[in-house]
């Protein structure tokens, strides 16, 4: 038993149980978007958190331990790599990535965006041409030394 | 002549006239956003615009033809897909690509968020624990056929 | 279980039993494209088709939730990349990808042409100089933003 | 002088003197699709048709040997691997390639579609929801050897 | 049971038991080389070859079902990637390639040697500085539209 | 000047010239597929085989001891490699190799067949269904040691 | 002239009037780390810094606007990546990568050292059986957010 | 019962059990840095070391053996890859390794610092604006050959 | 069972008996080099060679018609890729390697050292200032054609 | 001018000349694999060596400096990468580099072979069979530290 199929337990029982990302985050009392960041194997929860996740997904005991120990991140995602959704996502960073470099700068100055200390929100916008997804990413500038 | 040196030239007056992405945005009355993914080679600007541009940035008048021709995408962003700036941007989908995956499908079903009908906005965000970059993504949501 | 194994079931089962993809189209009251599609794990069932698909497959009961919650798409295509029919697809995407890329811009302006929105089909058309597959794509185009 | 030379001087005159590629189809007596694909490099033009591509893209005469000449194919290509235009193609093809070969294989047996004997078409679909781009993709069915 | 692991069952069964391909070419009634290429995965039996391969190799069967379906090619030969044999065949290609290519444009004009419609022979030429392997490649040539 | 650019001028005047492969092959009383070969930068020349390569194509005298140095091989391989002749080589690597691996292992026990004492001949073959290319592959059988 | 020609104008000259770093670093009052990252495309630097590099380095006076604009990092980078000493370097992260990131988890909770707050240091250090390089490496702990 | 399969035990030993690298340090008296190096896959202990590993983490009898073996190396790293830990580390090498690799030869002439009879520290610095990792990196000067 | 999970047996056997490659050699009367190269799945052995390494690794009674059969080489090496042994190996390869080339071109003319009629020898020679690790490798010389 | 310009004019001038690489050897008074590994680019010269190197190949003076700094090694390497020398010396990497991994650490325990302290020789060996390339490759033995 580790985080990958800790992981693997929840997304399966997750769809077998009907229980929505919404559900959990209201749980907990987390954000949607950290609680399902998380529950995907990219954070780690506190020992509270841990064992409510526990008793919602039917994990056993032992992974109260393993859900409060940091997470390697990334490998779920790299499972993802073909699906269109992230294709987009990619494709953003591509066709925008030069620009959001350039406005960084001019804006702040030569740093970055942090994607540590940072926040994601998704909402729905209502548009009579289609709803809109909406990504808010907010993550502290960090500027690179001077001398 | 084509996209790519047009953009080489741009990159390299801005630079040494001192030119800011908001002076550009200004004279043609777009967003800066916009403006400056069309600076970069990704986006095809009207005739009354590619006009503007080539006056801004000192370009031969034939520019005026090429900067209303579809471009060739991305091109310009492998060149830079070793900054950092734009390695936080794909960690950030790494990490948190199979959690807008799965919010998206949450609130809207089986689709996607479009990259094309999609808007850019980046914003500072003052905070006493650090100034922050707010990026917002709105894209329309595109859905899969079901029969 | 989840909609990987569900999938390899899918097609074990099939060959097995002598089920024709035009059965499975049939049966369900949907073309034989989407069903086929469907059916190697890359669209989402109504409750309806995942009760009738896990009839004809003899899948588990529970694979009637699994099979109506939005797949990872192009993990079953990896598999397949080695393979001389994928391999044709994907050259007609180099000799001609450029082609169909200049005259969508002809023809409609700045855009693509969606890969979601999109049907396919597929059809026998017969030739004394041998018999061709003729391959019908049809995607929505979608314009970029030009301000 | 090669045909990559050649075929960057035709894409930059095209635009400069504002030759759409139906223009060049009607000189030449052929489908746009065939000479768009041609004059970017994938096609061998026949004597007539060569010296008529040097007139209208105002080439040096020598060039009327390198264009009859069969090309290397696929380089121009791999420039514009980053599109979006072709991400979607190669996002069909990682999604319904599967299908396209299960399909294939149920209506003639073990075989493929011929990217070579093949032909493109592209058209405007009309639709209230939004027109559609419709590719037609015909390729002779070659059958593998059974003893 | 899928095609991947009757073939790793016929690879294993052959070797435990001493068969050579040469016996199960007599059996078959076919070439060495094509029935060789179908045990490894790569051709679709006809029902009394796959029956005979069932016999011959101890396979359970359900086999003879999966033996009759087109299989996904490719699959076992990434295996021996690094395989010195394969390796000289793929330095032969590299070396050698451009020559054929030019050669065939030479003798048939614009097209290609088809994959599909084609035959391998391997033979023994003795030689008194060493015996050598000959290959012989047939296949069709396939011309593209000029039109 | 080096090699490559040698091959690069050899290509050029080639065509501007008309000049055929079996010409040059005449010319140098070697065969047209070690010529080709040669030519394309794959080959060493000896000095007599070099000077006649630098007067059919008009190279620059210092040319001749160019070309009778061992050149770096494979570069313009690479250059066509999205080339679909090419492509269909590779397929046959892919699908064949691992039968040509185990029918050289039967007769001839563990060892390879030679690319470097290795002979290429290419034939056209009249057929009424279509005639056919056919490559024949002669290379010496070397075995590995036993202890 | 952007900032990749410009560093290799920095290095060739360096070179050729045989400047040392240290003379670079002391001239501009900095860390000779920082500075020769600086020189290196990787940094920006002041107005005050950019006139000396200038002048030190025989640089055009554009130069100094084009050196006190954020670079694209990582460009040169990539050209010495087949280099032994930054083989060793990533060889340390792949072998010891994973001890510092238990380390951190260890010391700190969940979280990173940051590469853009961070300061680099390399010493001599005497040692009788043979000298030591010594790098510090010192980055800001950043912790992930944790609801 | 192998290395890797050894690592996986003791990394979710150590998760289960609430023991801390530091723990095992002071145990083993060896450093933190090492022997977590070593836990993680990529030291050979000494007897000694073994059978208190083999001890601390419930491990087989027969472990013992296999950690005095010398370990291949790099291949949990690979497992670790997209986490943003190694990723920092791996962008310091890109931004700050050209650097490292001047200051080297400046320093110490033509050479490189050894990955092998090296040592690694990992250090908490406190500071009010936030607290630091530090890393000291310590290997020997190795010098290439001069004729 | 087949020659990848036999090799891994062997492996593990050797470790946990405490087994020398020396003895291996000695017991079967080769080279410790050799016998070293086919215990990890790299050469064919005769059946007397195969009985005496079943017999000294406890391996079942039909390994010993698998170790006769010729492996599929280079897997195993795959899997320590990431190995700073392996590293330095190809890292020789990289800086000396067009050396070598030239050298062998100075010296015998167009050809190459065959890696198949191959032997290799690896010994101590002790070093006041370290031992040293000295690798003999020999290969028959092969000659290109002429013509 | 820089290192590798200077390379590319040696192996230009070294052909056309017809200088052997055991001529520049004795002028420099080096062995010739030395002497050939630093002309392409791999190695310092001393000043003494610089300037014999300028004169036997008519380089320009200031070369004399740009061959006293230390080279980034292995860029030219890359380009000799689908040369069949190399890729025989990179299989012998892949069929015998686990053999090394495994005598090196039975003969002096867990570590490595050096690639900087290091010195490859070259010599033929007559044989009756056809003669041979003999390297040998000796590298100082480095240890892992072992607390």
């Amino acid at each position: 038993m580790n985080r990958t199929t800790l992981t693997e337990q929840i997304i399966e029982t997750r769809i077998r149980k009907g229980i929505t990302w919404a559900d959990v985050a209201r749980e907990l009392g987390t954000g949607k978007e950290w609680v399902t960041t998380a529950c995907l194997g990219q954070m780690t929860f506190s020992k509270d958190q841990a064992e409510k996740v526990v008793a919602i997904f039917d994990l056993p005991v032992e992974a109260v331990a393993v859900l409060q120990s940091p997470p390697t991140r990334g490998l779920d995602a790299a499972a993802v790599a073909s699906d269109p959704v992230i294709l987009r996502l990619r494709e953003i960073v591509t066709v925008y990535g030069p620009t959001i470099k350039e406005l960084i700068h001019e804006e702040f100055g030569d740093g970055i965006m942090s994607a540590i200390d940072f926040r994601l929100r998704l909402d729905r916008r209502e548009d009579p041409k289609g709803d809109r997804v909406e990504l808010v990413l907010s993550g502290k500038y960090l500027a690179y030394p001077t001398v």
